[in-house]
């Protein structure tokens, strides 16, 4: 943890970490680092991904929903490597406009994440950031030698599992731009900003999945780069696409729905013959799957036998 | 990491990242997060400092002094606890004014530091930030149980001591802002702008110092915290400050070179009894230690006798 500022808006900041930080490995918040006892025998699974002020939050989001979505993600990518959340880092690098109230409200985002998912906050930062607030978050997470999940390990026949419904946060989002929601985008508007990483399910498919990763950009040029990783193709089919009622109400094609991103979701992919075993890790987990495709040696991203216009959000 | 952008600077930077992150636990980048082989039986000591435009650096300063200062910063963190760094997580926030060249130099500067401390990167993420830029990093390093240093620890008595030369990086900075130095300068913005964490010495105090930190916000501010952490305050003779030939050459008193900051040496604490131990670790790690003062069970920070006007830089 940084060093005790004297006053103002970092003192406050520091003040509310601490209160959330009460895990011994935190060491009050007073150290320059955190010290943490490592499970015997378990690999380090570690995570590091920002948040951007004008970029992946809105300014006008509330500041609890974005530190949320801090942890969420985050914790998410854990979740696609089947990794049992322990602690997280937090960068928190608040824009010269915002006051102590938004950093307060950030805070209690975070931990409303954290002890939501039981994950402990182990130290961190807090500074100035500039004009616009940019925040940063390092989750580590453990798993036995062997077991984590990659994006590397499918084979051609292998079937293309979703967890969940697809599109809700999409749709929340343009809820979020238009400012104004009924009661039932309320529910949309709340996968936009509170996803839930599925951890339990992640856990449960060591073993069961030969490949997967979390939903982020959009579900199809997601399935995309989780075949290329095995140098593979991948064929879906809308109909199998799960959707909401929330969803559906709108009327949106599922196509267009598969392209929106902010799903948070697992897709993955286990040989044919393991049906019943993502069935079993998902009920365990309390999660709906569905089968929604197979990877094929051609490579590529096919939708209902063609080529979908818009796979999802790139980065540029 | 972050999924594969599709094209332009992102893309370069996740290029560049993928050549220095050789470390099998990095995967590539391919994955979501790193797996990592805990080493059996060690604890785990993570810190994660941010840098932000225009704050901690200048938006003229070279961008690859970034990229090595972001390293160092958070490897004098690992220093000060006694942990033997491992690997970090980088989160480059690029700001909107600046090109795929400044963003190369800077991952070439953590490539550099990374390199000459034998520390791996494992992951991170790379956005756009916004105006301005604001890079994290989280460091993740090994100490044996119960052989971590802490700030609390020490007791009136101890001798308070301190690592390398004091006031030289904040002489560099003011070099920096000058934007013009002659020859003996260049030591000194070199000493800010490349700042050695000393790994070595803080292995190698474990179980010889009974308190410690680094100095980064100034020797008296930060020998203050690590004496008030304790309940104690602390007494420094100015004379014993030690000084580099190109500060002694400034005629800046040692009171003020003592309240510049950005030293990233190591304050420590050691009974009295300790004293050629001290020695025998600092022999050991190439680094010369200096005998400044002692913990007093008086609280406050007093230089020779009396209260100094200024202790360093307090973040507001």
């Amino acid at each position: 943890m940084a060093d005790d500022p004297a006053s103002g808006l970092e003192a406050g900041l520091l003040a509310d970490l601490r209160r959330v930080a009460r895990h011994p490995a935190a060491r009050g918040l007073i150290d320059d680092a955190a010290v943490l006892g490592w499970p015997l025998g378990q690999d380090l699974v570690a995570t590091h991904d920002m948040l951007a002020e004008g970029v992946h939050f809105t300014p006008g989001c509330p500041p609890a929903d974005i530190g949320w979505k801090l942890v969420a993600v985050n914790l998410s990518d854990l979740a696609a490597m089947g990794a049992r959340p322990i602690g997280v880092l937090m960068g928190a690098g608040i824009g010269t406009g915002r006051d102590a109230d938004w950093a307060s409200a950030l805070v209690k985002g975070v931990a409303q994440a954290l002890e939501r998912f039981g994950v402990a906050l182990l130290g961190g930062d807090t500074i100035r950031s500039g004009p616009t607030s940019v925040l940063a978050l390092t989750a580590l997470g453990s798993v036995p030698p062997g077991d984590a999940i990659g994006r590397i390990g499918a084979s051609a026949g292998d079937e293309l599992w979703v967890s969940g419904t697809i599109g809700d946060a999409g749709l929340g989002l343009r809820v979020a731009l238009a400012d104004g929601f009924g009661a039932s985008d309320a529910a949309l508007l709340k996968r936009y900003r509170r996803p839930v990483p599925r951890l339990g399910l992640g856990i449960a498919l060591r073993g069961v999945a030969s490949a997967g990763m979390d939903v982020s950009d959009g579900l199809l040029i997601d399935a995309g780069r989780l075949a290329a990783a095995s140098g593979l193709g991948v064929e879906i089919r809308s109909r199998a696409i799960p959707l909401s009622e929330a969803a559906l109400a709108t009327g949106v094609p599922a196509a267009v729905l598969a392209a929106l991103g902010d799903d948070y979701e697992l897709v993955f992919a286990a040989p044919a013959d393991r049906r019943s075993a993502v069935q079993a890790a998902a009920d365990g987990a309390g999660v709906r799957v569905s089968r929604i495709g197979q990877l094929v040696a051609d490579t590529g991203v096919r939708l209902d036998g063609g080529v979908p216009d818009r796979l999802g959000f790139e980065h540029r």
